[in-house]
């Protein structure tokens, strides 16, 4: 029996690495006072039919469930989070500052290192139209980076504004039902041929070309990166009008964060969709509203490739998988009074372990060695009396047993 | 648009209840040396349909994906550990101690209270066939239920041995093959009708109602029963003969966690089933294991059935929630200075949030109070001195910016 293709196992090791992302996506996310919630990895395929646009509807995970009801593995939490505060939006003041840890899937053709599930990281902020919260957003998504140990030479935030291409189309009297195809052209500029860009493009080939070299002008991107200057983060964004994000329902302000060196797909994305609320509920409420979602996979990967960051990871794993204490049995006569103060021990907290079967004494303290403990507490001859060894120094000396208590709180602090 | 039904959304407080439950979860399966990993929320139907006996299979949330595979959303964690188990045993010293928290499914006849989908702790041990894992794992279940606050009054775990069964019916001549329709029979006793379950026994009602009405006696049974009296545990548990179990899997001692008040059904589960990582890895690999698992719903029921245990909950969640700081800008000239002092408080580990937008400084306090600051900072008048104020006690005071740092990490410890 095999796990399913795109699909991994977290054995321990893979699973603390995992957690590790976790762990600093939430504190980061919580530091700027945003709040966690969750939704279900199960929602009604309509959800995304009809808002998310051609690309991503070709990729769900979608079945009939045995209710006949059409149903999708959620490829995203965007469309959930409209859904929920469309239903919940009055019991919250506004803006919220929401974020969310969870896992997602698609359907695509299998590829080496293409997964079908990926955890993501999605932080929304909902109910402010204002460009502080763009800001307030971008600004976020750099310090999650940061927290890892990336610094402004390891990735970049590519930012742009649908906007200024919307206001483009409508200068060029472009129909509006033109719009989205126009934009998907612009999202694929630069992987596909040239040819098949400028046929798709018409007439409109010189003058898009012509903005994409120059970089076009943009008052609202210009304040954006002035916002992120005062707070020391401007070297952590460029603008580039070519992102525009393949999702239909973006308005405004959008952004792709990659690694410097190009080696990588994007790391996460995000940005404004101030009607897509108003769609689902069908108008009944209307907010503004942005966010971005960062996925484990890639990150996982730039974390690999760039060693300073690797290690700060290991690091912090191996010091988190740390025990306190490990309860040598020397002698098995001690046994029961050993497992009476492995109890009290762990009622106070302390993660201790022992040898479940007799074992000899060398191979318990190789135990404690492995399982990283600061503590070996050796019950044996010595009874009533109890033998400590300092893992990390070697240092060893004899406590009376009922001190133990005391010697371990003294020694944690 | 609505979710679909037996599916949760989370919004933050719901969230937030979620989490503490994973808190504990996690922290207690920790205190006993236990290690996390994960497994796929999907997995071939095969997986399932073999080993877990009927009962589960009928509630499969099964399909078929765009690939013509048979896939189910996992019932359970128990035959994927196994699979992982069976792939990577070598890797790994025994006996293993793992753990895992995620989300599992079902497909039954939707009713109100009864959802598909929940979350697990799962907790197992691999690679040891002795009676002291069994009592290692039943301690560490209660242990868990204990962190919430539950004493003895408030659960029972009800063990029994299936081996009891099985030395039972070998004695009773009954062939092999009828065993496990035996003990599906024991499994629904006192559910179904005296006279059906007479009926199924046969020749057997006999014996086995003086059994079930004595207790029987179960020499391993009352050795786990003293195993955990010398932990101080032994008022947590009470033999019942009557549990076995409804997965086929099970091989020895199985147990189940009831409130004593008998309102809601099992609250976690388990056992040993040292025949499965065998059977799953067609006896290429051997491991004695056991484990159990305890969901989220049923255990979120009787949190809050027991008010004592609710507060502690409510008292934990509200000091989790808290920020540190609320960064008040009663001037909007103050803004620029204010937005680089929540980036270094950010940066420095604080949980900092303001106003995104011109707010009155009311309404700027109240945010403070809401989001459980410790401290509010107000920029305005008085810069470069900065007003702080106490949320706790409401004692205000000014201080120089440049000292924000110091007096903020003399505070919070």
């Amino acid at each position: 029996m095999q796990s399913l293709p795109g699909f991994r196992d977290f054995p321990p090791e893979e699973c603390a690495r995992r957690n590790y992302i976790f762990a600093r996506w939430r504190e980061v996310a919580r530091h700027y006072g945003f709040v966690e919630w969750e939704g279900p990895l199960l929602e009604a395929t309509e959800l995304y039919k009809k808002k998310s646009g051609a690309e991503i509807v070709d990729q769900l995970f979608t079945f009939t469930d045995k209710g006949e009801r059409e149903v999708a593995l959620r490829p995203e939490l965007t469309p959930t989070l409209a859904r929920v505060v469309a239903a919940h939006e009055r019991e919250f003041k506004k803006p919220l500052k929401w974020f969310s840890i969870g896992q997602f899937f698609r359907y695509e053709k299998q590829q080496r290192g293409r997964l079908r599930e990926h955890f993501q990281l999605n932080c929304d902020i909902t109910g402010e139209a204002g460009l502080a919260a763009d800001i307030e957003l971008v600004a976020l998504c750099i310090d999650v980076l940061r927290a890892f140990g990336f610094g402004e030479k390891d990735f970049v935030i590519r930012i742009s504004d649908r906007e200024f291409w919307t206001d483009f189309l409508r200068e060029k009297d472009v129909p509006v039902d033109r719009w989205d195809e126009f934009l998907q052209v612009i999202d694929k500029f630069g992987r596909e041929p040239r040819e098949k860009t400028a046929e798709k493009l018409g007439k409109l080939v010189d003058p898009v070309f012509a903005t994409l070299k120059s970089g076009g002008k943009s008052e609202k991107l210009g304040k954006l990166v002035d916002g992120l200057r005062g707070r020391g983060l401007a070297d952590f964004v460029s603008i580039d009008i070519g992102i525009v994000r393949g999702l239909a329902y973006y308005t405004g302000i959008v952004f792709e964060v990659f690694d410097r060196a190009g080696k990588f797909r994007a790391i996460a994305g995000g940005g404004r969709y101030d009607n897509l609320i108003g769609q689902l509920s069908d108008g009944t409420v209307s907010l503004p509203a942005l966010g971005f979602a960062m996925g484990d996979v890639v990150l996982g990967e730039l974390i690999q490739e760039i060693s300073r960051v690797c290690q700060i990871m290991e690091k912090a794993i191996a010091q988190d998988r740390k025990i306190d204490i490990y309860v040598v049995i020397a002698k098995e006569e001690r046994r029961a009074d050993a497992l009476k103060q492995i109890q009290q021990l762990r009622d106070g907290g302390y993660r201790v372990d022992y040898p479940l079967t007799p074992t000899k004494v060398a191979r318990q303290f190789q135990a404690a060695e492995e399982a990283g403990a600061s503590l070996a507490v050796l019950h044996g001859d010595e009874w009533p009396q109890l033998k400590i060894k300092n893992m990390a120094t070697g240092e060893q000396e004899l406590i009376p047993q009922e001190n133990l208590k005391d010697y371990v709180a003294a020694h944690r602090s």
